[in-house]
């Protein structure tokens, strides 16, 4: 019997735990302080109307036996991979629906879909990064190498010459910097992948932050993309659906490397290793994408969005050098006067009671960077930017 | 770029695409057939009123402010955790809330459990037996060794001298064949894990369909077993979850290897490739423990059983070799007169017109033997029942 021994390299992360604890200590030490969480990466906003009554219409679907539901494709119902794929024609993007596979979510697929890959192959992975690329990577033992975000790059790092890779990943718009691809820079990533013959996971789960029609949403606005590329996206930040689950990945046709369609093999992954999500969650999520319950998600989105604006403003003020904040809830900044993530946290927490997360928890790129979040009350935002104001300015 | 070629060893399985082939090319021949299907593995009865309730109020939770629910831990809730920690009490087997991992259903953590071990570990799996166990393991490179099912040990495979064993796969009351082991049988078992240093996955999925006080729902009623298994259990076949999705698995503390608390592992396999069941199916899945709940899930498991006791009347009458159809909504049948099983099938359509699954499908102990459920309608499963008398007797 021996185990993966993969799960022993893996570091612990500590970010969140340290947060908590600092905060404790601060408001024991402080009891008085009004402290503000900016560094919340959840929803906060309840789930649209419509959205909660086809739940409760499913539900009650589920009590009667006309209209029970037993086990459902393990790829999703036709009714919600047809309404994705009419998302994605809302953008431009025409998709088969049987290229579309419905989940639990996006941080499942994307670790899921290692199974499919040779443990031999070389990843590319974006430094700051959303931990989840590197640890399911670590767990299978696959090497990953780096690229670097900086300020100069925008933290939008782009191909470089002689790197070879197998896997990419890419998040855009990105968590944790906020920062978005144009066409052209993923024109860019596309191209090497093809000449690689590398496989870009392109991570879209804050593709509904976007705001500006020039773009891209969907790696598949991209020529060529369909012959190197596998997209992740949930509903998690489109509709507040961090607690309902509920996500889909999209594997096209002409997606094929060393003679085989990726499309069947993930297919197989799933009939064999999951069995579908659950109806009533289905049912929720095809109200997402009714023109109603587009409207009503895109208010909360529009609300995280203003909040995140209020912030920028401020730093745009201050005139501290940041990404992101206006095309996703998030804002990472550079530390102020040279202060380390940590130490600006620190400074933070005592001079303006404002919480928020050091960047040197998503890499070694993140050291003297800072992430601030739109995902909060709009009036404790607001009186979280005077803060920032009064300390920094 | 490498793709993971054990994929291509996976043999593709025909079994419900031939069956659905054979049965519309009959009906199709011969319109007027009153076709009765005893072959379905799903559950057909509703949900219970007090799940459903549970359910419609967590929905109304979700579209409130205050009482809206984000991420919620990957492991589960405390309130769900806790409500199965109290259900195993109900038959002497005390747990640990945090030695249980609530998911979306048994399938996903009976694949996903085995990236906690190495790839070299060899596997020891019952032939008949449920598809995944195999598929799983074939995904992953790792060598697969069958322990025969036969009539004489009554498809209830023992422990033999000489087979190394890494991981052993055991599911009581089993699909396809029903049948169950005895508390002295899973001792022989556990005894022969703890010398071979194996682990036991241990499929309990069906043991709601227990009947005998004296007959173990669980691994860990048996002694040393915490030291040697992980168990797998679903709301699938206990409250008609099969659509609704949530299921439940048992790390003990004491399960270690390489000096390693596997608990600690799938901790972390969970917390990075999974982000927990929605908050809504946790919520439906509480109610099931409730005694409310429990009697009225009860009330549906003892219909399927009495479906299945009215088929396995016949067969008795008929004097027909089969395991099940007690403890499980399986019966297990040999074909008569010899045939062979999808001589059985093509047979039992023709002169009774009776759906059923052949035995082959599960393995190659299969052949000969034949599948038929109790999940049907309880008219169509009396006339089902005539049917056999009429045309085996």
């Amino acid at each position: 019997m021996k185990i993966n021994a993969n799960y022993l390299s893996l570091s612990e992360s500590y970010l969140f735990t340290e947060i908590a604890h600092r905060v404790a200590a601060y408001s024991k030490a402080n009891p008085d302080a009004d402290i503000i969480k900016l560094g919340i990466g959840d929803v906060t906003r309840p789930l649209a109307p419509v959205v909660v009554e086809a739940m409760k219409a499913a539900a009650a679907e589920m009590g009667q036996a006309q209209t029970f539901h037993g086990y459902g494709p393990e790829q999703g119902y036709g009714f919600l991979r047809d309404a994705v794929r009419d998302y994605y024609g809302s953008f431009g993007v025409t998709l088969q629906s049987d290229e579309i596979f419905i989940s639990d979510g996006a941080k499942s697929d994307l670790g899921n879909i290692l199974e499919l890959f040779s443990k031999d192959n070389t990843v590319l992975v974006p430094d700051p990064v959303y931990p989840v690329y590197v640890d399911t990577n670590v767990m299978d033992g696959r090497p990953v190498q780096f690229m670097k975000g900086t300020e100069e790059n925008g933290f939008c790092p782009l191909p470089k010459e002689g790197v070879k890779a197998d896997l990419i990943y890419l998040c855009s718009p990105n968590n944790p910097t906020g920062a978005v691809y144009t066409r052209e820079q993923l024109q860019q990533w596309v191209n090497y992948a093809l000449e690689q013959d590398a496989v870009i996971l392109f991570d879209a789960a804050y593709e509904s932050f976007i705001g500006d029609a020039s773009l891209p949403h969907s790696i598949f606005e991209i020529p060529g993309a369909r012959r190197c590329a596998i997209e992740f996206c949930s509903l998690s930040k489109t509709a507040g659906f961090t607690g309902t689950r509920c996500g889909y990945t999209v594997v096209p046709q002409e997606l094929e490397r060393e003679g085989v369609q990726l499309k069947k093999f993930w297919l197989r992954r799933q009939t064999t290793k999951f069995n579908g999500t659950s109806y009533v969650v289905q049912r929720a999520a095809q109200a997402v994408f009714t023109p109603e319950g587009l409207k009503q998600c895109r208010e909360n989105v529009r609300y995280y969005k203003e909040n995140a604006q209020i912030i920028a403003g401020v730093l745009g003020q201050l005139h501290i050098f940041f990404t992101g904040g206006e095309h996703s809830p998030y804002i990472w900044m550079k530390c102020p006067r040279g202060m380390g993530s940590w130490e600006f946290f620190d400074f933070l927490l005592d001079k303006a009671h404002v919480v928020g997360t050091p960047g040197a928890g998503f890499g070694g790129q993140g050291e003297g960077f800072f992430r601030l979040t739109g995902f909060g009350d709009r009036e404790k935002t607001k009186e979280a930017a005077r803060r920032l104001l009064d300390v920094l300015g």
